[in-house]
């Protein structure tokens, strides 16, 4: 027999190992990498890195102003994610029952135009001090296609050096509208992302895949926002379904419940408006957002490589650690995987 | 607590996702990469990959003859490896005391005249059906520039698309020269490594460094062969060094002592006169070779990558299996690894 302290020890070397090697310094680049630069300077290395100048040449840079999304939009409906707190997919405790959900948002179709009224409405406190619910244009179903096939034009339909480097196009390009009332909770996802800021700003607090130790991934049954008739939201349990998510939160991280927490290092890395983040595959992210009159960005999915040891060893250290140490069941998820699904089982 | 066996099981299934995704063929390109294909193809992956006529230029593929390398070395005296069997840097049970030692060769310099001799005259029996020693050049110190210079500039100082794409130039460049009598112990190194055979061929036996686990890597006390007057070896005892080392011989896998070496599934790579193998980092190798007249290969080390997961993994699962596990003593090697060194404790 083992004791779990010594698993524990061993999976906290082997973070400290990796920081020693790699610090938490974010990397930089002031143009676009050629696909070889990026493959050496990014991906190969599994690390974060800033880019500027690499979008310049867009016409969202300059068209995207509230005006004109109205105009080109429209009037045509979009799906909008709606949350009393800015958490959509995130551990939440239900009050009324004391116990955690995975909460999906309450989902809204409306128009751009009532979009924004809501989003600038939300930042503004009743009299009462409480903060309107919070809106954020989130689907991540590749929905810049989908959605908003009208403004698709304005960017780029691929990042030619990534996608020459990954020999492949952008599995999704997902089109992202809101403010400061609006937190993504800590998660991960199987992709090399490339994410543009067009206007605010974003920050994305990362922790890397070797730190999942510290992430106390665990198993919540689903639940979804639902309005209710006294202007509040329900958490309204969805029978049968259970996520696995991390329930950590990086801004005020419980450390007497997740104690390991205390040895993972953030790198912080602020995005602004015409700035790129590439966020490898399988970071864990927290994400913020600046900027009053709201903040519009574009991320870009490729897939990741399979093929490398790194994928196969998120599936060990959950065995290791979620299964045996902190005796959370084992779903053996078909993917191995704990992300954000693209088609939200919504 | 936590089972042993369940520690266990849950590797069993990561080699398992490995090999799932990964298969076991050997990737091949006919002609030599350029940069940014060497990363997508092998780099990025960490896969083996066989390359043809990367150095159909080379003058050593004509001139490296026995005559022309007498010629050319001018009676120079060079380190050859001298063991009884033909195991180097191998654990071995040393019959007198019953007990395992990790045994270095016997180093002797001689001519290169005399080593062809002795390495040609090994192949065949005395009237008894016993074989001489066996000699091998492989010291790996960077021997070519070290004892070889006069025949160095008939390879190229580096791999041009190999040093473009790792930013970096050769760290050691090796040459080796042995026979069938000779065959390198499964181990592993910290180096990205081109090997190129120019004379005979060469197998090589990989695992990918996901299956750590079936590998039983354990800690010896080091020996060495020294000639004894009965035209023998005697088993010394080297005081005070300790060397993790590979037991298991994937030829003759003894799986009652390893039984996780079943789950482990080889790479079989045949290297033949003008082919080159890309041998990334940290796979674990076992090293044959065919061909009357000798084998002849130049190897070209480049320091791998430290700023990948893939280097702390190992410590990690050296902690898990070989300490928590395997009950091997925590040897906390100051760079985590169990390699053959440049700098052999001779």
């Amino acid at each position: 027999m083992v004791d779990k302290a010594a698993i524990e020890n061993a999976f906290v070397k082997f973070i400290k190992d990796y920081q020693d090697i790699n610090g938490s310094d974010l990397f930089e680049l002031d143009r676009a990498p050629t696909p070889l630069e990026f493959l050496q300077t990014c991906v190969l290395r599994n690390r974060p890195c800033l880019i500027r100048n690499a979008f310049n040449h867009w016409p969202a840079r300059k068209t995207w102003t509230d005006e004109y999304l109205i105009r080109a939009m429209n009037g045509q409906n979009i799906t909008v994610a709606v949350t009393p707190n800015g958490y959509a997919d995130a551990v939440t405790l239900n009050p009324t029952t004391n116990k955690e959900y995975f909460v999906l948002p309450h989902e809204e179709q409306m128009t751009m135009d009532a979009f924004l009224k809501s989003l600038h409405a939300s930042r503004c406190p009743d009299r009462d001090g409480a903060l309107p619910p919070a809106y954020y244009i989130s689907l991540q179903n590749g929905s810049l296609p989908l959605e908003y096939s009208q403004i698709a034009k304005d960017v780029d339909a691929e990042i030619p050096w990534c996608s020459e480097a990954l020999q492949a196009s952008p599995d999704a390009i997902n089109f992202w509208f809101g403010n400061d009332r609006s937190i993504t909770s800590l998660h991960k996802d199987p992709y090399e992302n490339l994410y543009a800021v067009v206007r605010g700003s974003k920050t994305f607090i990362l922790f890397p895949p070797s730190e999942f130790a510290c992430m106390y991934e665990s198993v919540y049954p689903a639940a979804q926002y639902q309005p209710n008739d006294q202007h509040g939201f329900d958490i309204v349990p969805q029978p049968n379904i259970k996520v696995p998510w991390i329930p950590v939160n990086p801004l005020q991280p419980d450390l007497k419940r997740y104690p390991r927490f205390k040895h993972a290092k953030p790198i912080i890395a602020t995005v602004n408006e015409g700035e790129m983040l590439y966020l490898p595959a399988l970071w864990f992210h927290q994400v913020l957002q600046q900027g009053e009159q709201g903040t519009i960005a574009v991320n870009y999915w490729y897939d990741m490589k399979m093929d490398t040891m790194l994928y196969p060893s998120i599936g060990l250290f959950r065995r290791l650690i979620s299964n045996l140490v902190d005796a959370q069941p084992d779903l053996d998820l078909p993917d191995s995987d704990t992300d954000e699904s693209p088609d939200r089982p919504s």
